[in-house]
């Protein structure tokens, strides 16, 4: 997918959320487990609730994995189902996948032309070589992990290399690998989204973390929003285990709608 | 698996080498494909012709995923199979995952719960609560990367943090997070295997890239080996791909016997 195509459903829905499809067979409701898919049956509420209102979808694989066979049909049924029901939506494959180079050739093979997914998230350790097969996808995205949500994020990125943290090692690096490369940034970490923000100014980041996690919306739009949006911001937890999954992801939706207007906007 | 039932399987078979299954669908004898589960039959093949002579299988995961549903059938097959007939061989799901905690217990539950592996390969960018999920199953094994074969080691891995290698800091972190850990160390950065025993002197070593990416065994063993062996050395495309892969395997076992009788033996 282009980017040009992101940043217009961006504009068009004032919205640049994404709905993370962070789905466990334990806490979906106990009707759609009657289904031979559970998780595709529930997905496909949660898109048909909420696609209106944000720009992506993430699956975060692990969880259908968890599930051996039925949860591999499950992923492939969704990416399926978004990539022929709503193709204007950004596709995230969460994998954090990231191996030597015949190995990442065959992730790349999996996620990009078996599934059609848009992107995958990618871990940046193993180097160059590990994440360059990714990257010869032409419209495809490489996300790579910068400066992750956790508190494991102090352990080693935010440790210092070179005079400066392992992440901004990271960023300064890769910013040069290929026009196709998105990057992870927390939103728990959104006090070095401005430092991200120095580094690249024009990319885009995904940033995991808002809700659940603790990170703050207005904070993240304030260091890291530019002239393109260059945000993806994702909620899982808060909307497809909410009481009404529609509801929670507009109201995201309305705030981002007011952070658009004043920030983004301003600046076309 | 406790680690006693690894030395002592070393010890029985003068061996400390470990099958990759890395079973690539586009190179496997036509025959096999016939099957239904084309890559489960030239892997039982392959079981069937190394099992004497190696201690561990290592199965890599993207060559599964990248065939869908069939693919993660044949991965599941693989494991039973090896859990059915061969229970003392070491299994690792060279997998490098690693997430936020709630996504990596997923990922535990996928490979130690669900598929019964011994173990699991783990990228640590993301800190400790991104690996400790997987280090909470009592005798299964979190296999972390450390300093990992591919020319991209060089990227990250090598540079400098807090005066030492980022590797080497995640060596001096992580060797406190648990009894149950063990590390990966390319045969191509033997040089560096001295600095890596100073770190973990007795903890074992998953050693990829001899053979096909040009690691020497005489300088892992060198500079590597403890009194526990301390070793498992990976050979993947050298053994499966080869036309004797029986042959090619007790090839490799006939040469670590000798290491073992000059270096471990004489050390008991």
């Amino acid at each position: 997918m282009e980017i040009e195509k992101i940043v217009r459903e961006i504009k068009k829905k004032n919205s640049f959320l994404c709905v993370g499809l962070d789905s466990d067979i334990s806490k979906i409701p106990s009707h759609f487990k009657q289904s031979s898919l559970p998780l595709f049956e529930f997905n496909k509420f949660i898109i048909e609730s909420t696609h209106e209102y944000c720009i992506a979808y993430k699956i975060n694989t692990a969880f259908y994995e968890s599930r051996g066979v039925t949860g591999w049909k499950e992923l492939e049924s969704t990416i399926s189902y978004l990539n022929e029901k709503h193709p204007v939506h950004f596709t995230i494959a969460d994998a954090k996948r990231g191996d030597i180079g015949n190995t990442s050739k065959m992730y790349g093979e999996t996620f990009f032309n078996h599934m059609k997914f848009d992107s995958i998230t990618v871990s940046p350790y193993m180097g160059y070589d590990s994440v360059s097969p990714f990257l010869e996808y032409k419209d495809k995205w490489t996300i790579l992990l910068a400066l992750t949500s956790n508190i494991g994020s102090n352990d080693f990125q935010k440790q210092i290399s070179d005079n400066q943290f392992l992440f901004v090692k990271v960023l300064e690096t890769s910013k040069n690998w290929s026009d196709n490369i998105m990057w992870v940034v927390g939103a728990t970490n959104s006090d070095l989204l401005r430092k991200v923000r120095e580094i690249i100014p024009n990319g885009f980041i995904l940033v995991p973390g808002v809700g659940f996690q603790g990170g703050s919306l207005d904070e993240v739009v304030k260091y890291g929003m530019n002239s393109n949006c260059g945000l993806i911001v994702n909620s899982s937890r808060n909307i497809i285990y909410s009481s009404d999954p529609k509801s929670e992801a507009q109201k995201i939706q309305k705030e981002m709608e007011i952070h658009l207007k004043t920030t983004f906007q301003q600046s076309l």
